[in-house]
């Protein structure tokens, strides 16, 4: 089965932009998967969405500016958007943090900026831009999972890009763990989003302090949080188990084991030859890796449990940016 | 996207092989997807390994020896195996109900019988046929669940099988369901398979007697079996259901939603544009399917959900016959 290529270095440039929850992000990608002026913009929490659609819209027509006196001119726009995103109608169907539904993102751009427009997944492109240029080079199979405020996913499978029937494949964050587990903002229960995003990490992080507050006990999580319930934050959570300290590491494990569940419903699925794991709440490294890893191997199918390879994301924060850019100088 | 072209119908043949785990079916197959003198044999239950080889063997030998004279021979034999398969090395990694692991069928029959041979797992050529020939037909996208002693899977994206890395993926029945649920057969715990394969829910049916038996209810399940624990089987239980039965219809809802809670994690993890569910518990017809419908509508993401439909596949009995047939005839 082929691996990726990614698209040739030819000197071309696309602009991208990373729409997420909470930032946005723009810059320009090259064949090479080389990034150039990349700008970071936070996004003002339940912002009305057509403000954010001007910030948009305002980020890149100032970025095409500048970069228009310069030799190579972009080519066109890929966008990456943290929700439902339907590719071939360049449309967002949902993205909750937004507050957008049914936006037709790539007419609009495509009017205000005068480019030609890709929209996609932020999950996805990520999981692109890992297939391409990062920690999943040369694989044909590769499932990526992207864990933050939400946790969402990419599939390739035989060198191509997955994205189903209406553009949505890889929604690995909704898997049902737990039947009557807790509501997730998807009107589901039991979600692996809701047992291991970043959210549900800082809400056990929390327990576990007032758990060791109540009991007396002068833990290591109480001095770095300085007994403040709301400085407990999934960075937070990792600093401490770096440190040792147990209660982030039962956390980190407890989540970790339940990516594990997940991942093993991947691996039985689709019997990928590696999964990547990126996002914030990667960052607690192997507190969540090696735990989830475990798992796996517990409860995967003893063939493809033997033959995929669990590894962190190369790209830390900069993965959908350059998928979005690979998706506008390739045919993915 | 592509949906699947069935061979072309020029008079070829292949001789198709279905190794269940308690059956032997033969048959020769045509490119319209038409079966010819099929065969079913019963194995044994615990037969020794090489026995069921030498059946197979001896089988297929007489079939095409008796159509040797006619005018267009098997130009391949194409063999489905209720197990883990490797469709690349033609080898059976494991399959627990044969006592096979690391079986290389492939070399074994094609010196036998001297003719080219494909191997590879049940439920993904029956899902195959369906594609081709049944329930899936003019699908791209195609997800087939086969539900009997265990519970095997197949997966068709972008009107291609998808097979994945080690050849085992679709493995549906092993998803886990249940963290700390039932024992299974593979060495992990709560699979669906444990909640929802014929099995588990002749036992949940032994249970619903044992109920009614202690509670003194002369329910309808007590004359159906003539009070014998030993005759609740998965058939006589829909054959209870048919007949508005309320402890069987509620064992089959609960098998139901289990289906449904796995189908949505299918749903959100490939969006595919039907589900098409077979195999002998698929028997019990609605009221299987209409509880895993509504669970699925539950859980799945929206897009996602609204887009799939579940259907009943059209091949009964002999759809890996014809998958494993065309295997040989077409290239997929």
């Amino acid at each position: 089965m082929p691996a990726m290529r990614a698209p040739p270095d030819d000197g071309r440039l696309a602009l991208a932009i990373d729409l997420g929850a909470s930032h946005l992000s723009v810059g320009l990608v090259d064949g090479a998967g080389r990034l150039h002026r990349p700008r970071v913009f936070d996004l003002p929490p339940s912002a009305d969405p057509a403000k954010i659609l001007s910030q948009v819209k305002a980020a890149a027509r100032r970025l095409l500016a500048e970069q228009r006196s310069e030799a190579s001119p972009a080519i066109g726009v890929g966008i990456g958007v943290a929700g439902l995103v339907d590719p071939r109608a360049r449309r967002v169907l949902s993205a909750g943090n937004l507050g957008w539904t049914g936006i037709d993102v790539g007419s609009v751009l495509e009017q205000s900026l005068g480019l030609p427009v890709r929209a996609d997944n932020d999950a996805r492109l990520a999981t692109l831009a890992e297939a391409l240029y990062g920690a999943g080079r040369g694989c044909s199979s590769l499932f990526g999972v992207w864990m933050g405020t939400g946790i969402g996913g990419g599939i390739i499978l035989g060198g191509r890009v997955i994205r189903g029937v209406s553009g949505t494949a890889g929604e690995i964050g909704h898997l049902t763990l737990v039947e009557d587990g807790p509501e997730c903002s998807c009107g589901n229960r039991g979600c692996l989003e809701t047992l291991a995003a970043g959210p549900a990490i800082a809400a056990a992080g929390r327990e576990a302090l007032a758990r060791a507050q109540r009991e007396g006990m002068r833990s290591a999580l109480c001095e770095l949080c300085g007994d403040d319930p709301a400085a407990v934050s999934c960075r937070l959570l990792a600093t401490a188990a770096d440190q040792g300290n147990p209660e982030a590491c039962a956390v980190f494990a407890r989540a970790g084991t339940h990516l594990g569940i997940a991942l093993a419903g991947v691996v039985n699925l689709l019997n990928p030859e590696k999964i990547v794991v990126g996002g914030g709440v990667a960052g607690a490294g192997e507190h969540l890796l090696g735990p989830a890893r475990r798992e796996l191997a517990r409860r995967a199918l003893t063939a493809p449990g033997a033959a995929v390879r669990v590894v962190p994301a190369q790209f830390r924060d900069t993965g959908v940016l350059v998928g979005a850019g690979a998706l506008v100088l390739g045919d993915y």
